[in-house]
């Protein structure tokens, strides 16, 4: 809980709370349903592989001023985060030292559980929701049968399967806690067969994946209207360059894949095609910091085959567009988990590069779309 | 019908008529309506104030190659526009010699009615739809009391009122022939309120105005992202680059106007509330030709207030998007005639800058809400 | 002395002092030239429309940061400006209330004389140079008699000449008090024959006009390099949004036009034939403040008659551009009185968009030979 | 001979002889100096992989339109190669069949040579100069003895050593024919010090290498003027995409380490201080064919440490700014062998991306030095 995108999201709730923050920038600020929590009661815990409290964190990652960490946000200086389970084959060029000493999977999946237990108990919360914010993890092979079925994945842990990965563990632990787990990385965690159909059996929320943010979501705004207007899309590059810890995570070569495995599919489902020529690059670059820059440039085919090109430069701040996501996905998770909706959650796929879904359909890219499944489901009781 | 969007649109029907386009860039392309004309069975007719063929007006334009005007569009060359009603006062920039000698406002209205029989009858269509193509013309004054009412408008056919400029000749004859009028230009043609009641008295179909092709386009297209993600627009700047014969007329500062009037509204609907920082600039640049190039700023403020940046560049073809516009205008427009569908034809927003409506309530502007209207129209019956 | 380019340089200097600046962005730090200033023994005075202390003038422009403020630059808080000649006619859009009480341009004249002659006193200052900084005036008429000799100038002086304007009596006061004289904005001032004549028969040195910051600086150095490749320039198109004063005061059409003047004559001299669609756009754009954008789309022609484009968009902040130039451009006036050079000091072509020239040549524009230029001027004692 | 640069750099002289052509994009088409070669006595010969006739290669191409091949450019039709040295291994995606079936290195140089000899006799040209307008190879281990002298090149050619690639056999050849040799490619060359000291010795001209077009040229035109004010370049990303055969070799990630070791160097020498965030990509991107897009984004820091950012978005033809920069740097070579200078020709570097150099000082990069010392060697007699 102690990156970017986490303590960003943490110090906006502190600032609501203490009146030095209005509700820019908050998707579902206006909606008003019964059972959504309100901004100023969610309250905060988590793991982090770094034991700096978040004041200290949030300072480093340079999104929040100093006036802004001292004012508004002053509450973060006494949060700390909970040990984390880290596995340094998991993610390379990320390391940290505040690590829960678990000797196997199962001890870990009890730590995890018995940290949530904690904070249930202590912070008094009417429900808890798990949000996994942490750095990218390597793409592990899906085709394993050890994260096929419930029953392959339980063994797994009993025998410390390499193939189970640290997001693994924290969304077994979640979901046979009873707490609905969504993933805002690209890590494969409650996206596997085993853990999705656990989710179903054990009737709790699971919802992901990887936060769409500034690319991704420009994308999937953009290309549903050339389909509309039967612009044939020949191409897309897309490149990025970023700053911040993501960043240093993605340049290790086996995290990215992870992070373009998520980007990549989007298009032909929007287009119903596939465009060959889908380039995505995403590139470290330290000038940057926390802000992030995408240029996309797309060669699009018109009314008697000629030829145009569209070019989009979004000078974004990572952390900005993604913390209010995650505020609002904990929400509806918990408004899910009040309306007794278990298993995956399609409504949230707006919030998501790579949504989830329930019955091996193909997901709904489209930003207009996923944004009225949200509305619907919002409103449907 | 001389114009670069006209023949565009003509030229590509008959490249489809002989095999030689496909429905690239045809929006409706895939929509299957009874009543909705085939592209095929189209044939068209209209007014200049240039006299030659349209084969030499369009390799003048550039649009279209040597190869593809002697090859696919080889009829073109045959086809000649009829002498047109012009009035200097109105359109600075663009002059020409093939007018109608008319003396007054009635007898332009009589020719142009006269016209329209003729070709209704040599045509042999099943029915007739007027399109508005021409040059830009400049704005008038809409508070005049002769353009408020049927009965002030028709007092002021009488006495060559000269507020009344030739695209609202046109759209009277139109109407009044029960010829459906549909308006692609900037210009004040069926849109004040003495022609909107007349086309509701007469049940005949009215739509319009300034096809909606680049620029404005994107906008309806990112505006309403930006809304549901509550990325607060500071401003937003656009400029556009084009150098072909509309760019000549706007580069009259009195039909410029006509042209952002159209531009300007667009934005406070979608966002719901004012942006000031609005500007819109159009320059005629030559060494574009018929390529037309916008640049978008877009200031924008998310969580926390912090600001950030999005940049769209569109290199387009003006003519290339606006011709199956044009296109599919007509043939929504007699499907709606074949429907005994007068008035303002509000389904045809998706298609216009400035989409007329029918009982005074803002028209909607955003893409996807628009793509909507019209396909629950087209599947209505 | 209270605008944005005059305070940030003014901290600069006073962050140089003080310990807390280094000195990025001051071309010529680099330099050992006998006679050339230090920075840090620069001292500052002059006028504003505005009466407030310089440290609250650098707040409201929102350059520097509060700390900046309150630590390296405090010196500003004790500065004050004296009262100004202003004249509404001249400036329209910006106004003040801290004005010299002149009932003539010949009590004008004496009071900034008697500003400088303390000035001079009071600071112990080896030489003074005074620099034009104010808003942009309007355009003058040129051809009139007055301006073209000395002799008809003092006359005008006499006659209170309304084609006097603020920046000429400022201009003349310097000069008749031997105090070398540079025009940092696109306003006429010691540019009028009378002027020109005036100060090479006083010996004392002038130089203008209007810092070469953003778009025109990129101009001169990309267009050699165009015309070196014999890549033929068909169009430039520029447009420019800002949002400081500097922008209000180019909001008046009057003085928009003053700074055209300025920015566009550059293309021609360095490309050796006239680029017929040269447009230059400036658009006054709040949510920039003193950021400020260009945005230029160059059309060019290359081998076979095969065309191409370049888009250059910098993402500047003007008075961070400006403020080391101005400092510069004191320090050279200096050495030049030193070395008892006066007239059109033209070896500072490279920091003007519009350099002064001595005998009536045209100017040179390109960037790299104006480099040239000032390197020998300094190097050749 | 087949490639895009070469094809189009023949059919330009060619076009020139038959008139259809002027001299745009020639960078020294105003050069009036004794001994250089008129553009119209130039005449080609040389080897492609590919055998067929240069018309038909330049038509797959599609630098030039069919209007062009078959006027102008007709006598490409009638140009066929000759057969060349291939190896896969050295550039593994580009294949061809048209290849001298020699056993061994030296086989191959006496093939070589052999055309080069017959080609002089045929083709009656005062002097013969080889440009390598090669499809880029793989980067050798530049460390190994084989290429540290003539004597261990020698040997290392009897031997057939597998580190001596097709790129220096021509190279060889081209030496001890007394035919200057030019290398407008990424490839190593006659840039390893066996064949640089060889060049020498015989008084042979070299020079390369890989022609500075589009990015590279624009780097090296802004960051000496970045220099020269002083402002800090904290990082440049560069990104291209590029669809023609060239970039289908540079898909192969050995061939692409060549392509950016001549990118990457250029800003250190320029700026005098290494930029630690410097990034090129370069993507094979197929819409675009020959067509190249370059995008920059360079961030950089000035006056108070405050930050600012550049981008540059050049849409340029790979070929069309290759071509004169190929036929510019014969008629240079052919110049300086009549004027008896031979080894390496440092005053060509103004045409390459990574200029050689004679005695192991760093190479000029700034553009405006380059294109100085050029002027000053063709001025010097």
């Amino acid at each position: 809980m102690g990156g970017a995108v986490a303590t960003t999201a943490i110090a906006g709730i502190e600032m609501i709370k203490s009146g030095a923050n209005r509700f820019d920038g908050l998707p579902l600020a206006d909606v008003a349903v019964p059972g959504l929590s309100h901004y100023r009661d969610l309250v905060f815990g988590g793991w982090d592989l770094n034991g700096e409290d978040l004041g200290s964190a949030a300072q480093e990652h340079g999104v929040l001023s100093r006036d802004e960490l001292n004012d508004g946000a002053s509450a973060l200086k006494s949060m700390r985060p909970w040990a984390a389970v880290g596995n340094e084959r998991f993610c390379r060029n990320i390391q940290g030292r505040h690590l829960i000493a678990a000797k196997s999977h199962r001890e870990a999946v009890e730590i995890i559980a018995a940290d949530l237990a904690r904070f249930r108990k202590e912070s008094d919360a009417e429900r808890v929701v798990m949000l996994n914010l942490a750095s990218t993890e390597v793409w592990p092979d899906l085709s394993l049968p050890v994260l096929a079925t419930v029953e392959a994945f339980e063994r797994g842990l009993d025998e410390n399967d390499p193939a189970i990965g640290p997001a693994m563990l924290y969304a077994y632990a979640a979901i046979t806690s009873g707490v609905p787990y969504a993933n805002f990385t690209p890590s494969v965690a409650a996206d596997v067969p085993a853990l999705i159909e656990l989710a179903k059996r054990r009737n709790v929320g699971v919802a992901g994946k990887d936060g769409k943010t500034g690319q991704t979501f420009m994308k999937t705004v953009i290309a549903p209207a050339l389909r509309a207007r039967s612009l044939h899309v020949d191409g897309w590059f897309s490149t990025n360059i970023l700053g911040n810890r993501d960043g240093l995570a993605l340049d290790d070569p086996a995290s990215l894949q992870s992070k373009l495995n998520t980007k990549g599919c989007v298009l032909e489902q929007i287009l119903g095609y596939p465009v060959e020529d889908h380039l995505v690059d995403i590139r470290y670059y330290r000038p940057r910091g926390d802000d992030k820059e995408a240029w996309d440039n797309i060669d699009i085919t018109g009314f008697l085959g000629k030829r145009m090109q569209i070019k989009v430069n979004f000078l974004c701040k990572d952390s900005i567009l993604a913390a209010p996501l995650a505020i609002e996905i904990a929400r509806v998770m918990g408004l899910a988990d009040r309306r007794g909706e278990g298993g995956v959650q399609e409504q949230l796929g707006v919030f998501f590069k790579a949504p989830m879904v329930a019955n091996g359909h193909p997901p709904e890219h489209a930003f207009h779309v996923q944004e009225q499944m949200l509305a619907d489901w919002l409103n449907k009781h």
